[in-house]
């Protein structure tokens, strides 16, 4: 694959990430084709019915044609996936230009499948990144153009990619609008604990407090406005993503949840005993994300 | 004052809440004049220059010339300065019309200052209210047009009001396009315990265990696009309102952290555990709020 050949890219996995990747891809002249890969026929009719793709192809015929293949998937799945399209890269000496193949993975940890290709003989032609951004919905309805414009698209160990393949894949996200943060995979999937994964448990401790004290659904509906709803957005994600998340990530995250538990207490305790001056200053120090977000 | 005579009101506090009142109640012509008390100088007059009052006032004269006085300071402030303007409607035996006069109170909490007012020889002149809108900035500077449109505005112990006063406040609400649900002060304090406070308080803690763990402030930045900007936003609410709110609502504050603190020690357990049916379970349990919430 040349720079000023046209690409085609290969998505397996037409949901929020995959389908809204697919319709900038596309629309910003980066792809001329955009083929994609749905196991879930629903789905892949729907990918069809949106135009989020130009054509719904097998697997293996998705591997054969891309030039670039994006895997899209829940990252448990998505860790079997990488080592084998790298596995396929090298048996199809038939093709032309199949040397030239690049897969990338888009999940939210990042440990576990650069470990899984730490030595593949085809290391090189793969890229770990991770596009922070998505909505609490899922699916290909839920795909929208301009998802990635101006948010941070992580590059995970990118010094183990071969350089054409990260130089192609920066350009890829810089089609999407993308800003590229460079750091290790360990590293990642520290941060992404104590700042992404965390609000995801406390929205689901949320949504599980409020409709365990809450009977009256009519209340919640009636008393949602008060900051609550955005609050808990992040309890309507799915578990098919989640699951996998929790568990591959492990120890960073029960070790955020434990401090998390630990702040939530001090508060706890400082309310208990009326200590408005405690409360106070606990409140004025976490106002101090006001000056991080905006 | 006759339902058919243009009302002024006036609104102590011109902040978030009372500044976007002022807005609407005056280009909605629900009232020909609104006058403003506000004690910071520098608000008062970001309040005249912004053109959310025709005038600023003493607080003596705000309670002179208005038909409706809106008490919009935090609940610690309010629950002092709304017996206190009753006594004053007693006291101006030579103001014409003095009788009609209703003061109202926008507080998150309830309970408090209603019994301060249980047995006020004036209480059918007060209306409890609590219009269920805001955002997490705060100060004249915040306001804006249509907060309300479309929120719920909590009537409490409206029974005790007189009935052409909860008329009028009905209709002042209805200018803001705000649907009235009727509870009693201690049902109210328990729900939005339950809805609201404790999303104020995870909101919180979230921002202290972020601020905690993750030292670098850059990393919080690259990576609040992931959902960490909507969960953590309350936690740039004020200290001023909300100290007391969480010790006057006390009791129900603390009883749904206890079950917050519950919630998130069994997710945590159950990744602790590697437990992925037990997190899916409780994750698809989560889940149920996205068919309360939209």
């Amino acid at each position: 694959m040349t720079e000023d050949k046209m690409k085609t890219v290969g998505i397996i996995g037409l949901g929020l990430i995959g389908g809204s990747m697919a319709i900038d891809l596309k629309r910003r002249g980066f792809a001329q084709t955009v083929i994609g890969v749905e196991k879930d026929p629903v789905s892949a009719q729907a990918a069809l019915t949106i135009g989020l793709v130009d054509q719904v192809v097998s697997y293996e015929e998705c591997i054969r044609q891309a030039d670039i293949i994006v895997v899209a998937v829940p990252v448990g799945a998505a860790v079997k996936l990488v080592p084998d399209i790298l596995d396929r890269f090298g048996e199809m000496p038939g093709q032309a230009g199949h040397d030239g193949k690049i897969v990338i993975d888009v999940c939210s940890t990042k440990s576990q499948i650069c470990q899984a290709v730490k030595y593949h003989p085809r290391r090189a032609q793969f890229v770990g990144t991770h596009p922070m951004a998505g909505t609490e919905y899922s699916g290909p309805w839920a795909a929208q153009p301009g998802l990635f414009d101006g948010r941070a698209c992580i590059f995970a160990d990118s010094e183990e990619s071969a350089p054409w393949a990260l130089k192609t894949i920066e350009g890829l996200y810089a089609a999407l609008n993308m800003r590229p943060v460079y750091m290790n995979a360990e590293q990642h999937d520290v941060h992404t604990a104590y700042v992404s994964h965390i609000s995801q448990v406390t929205s689901y401790a949320l949504a599980l407090t409020v409709l365990d004290k809450e009977k009256d659904e009519k209340h919640i509906f009636d008393l949602a406005s008060g900051g609550f709803a955005s609050t808990v957005r992040l309890a309507k994600s799915n578990a098919d993503m989640w699951v996998p998340i929790l568990t591959q990530n492990h120890d960073n995250v029960l070790h955020v949840i434990d401090t998390y538990i630990e702040k939530m207490q001090e508060l706890r305790d400082a309310i208990a005993d009326y200590d408005e001056a405690k409360i106070r200053k606990m409140i004025e120090e976490a106002n101090r994300i006001k000056k991080i977000l905006r």
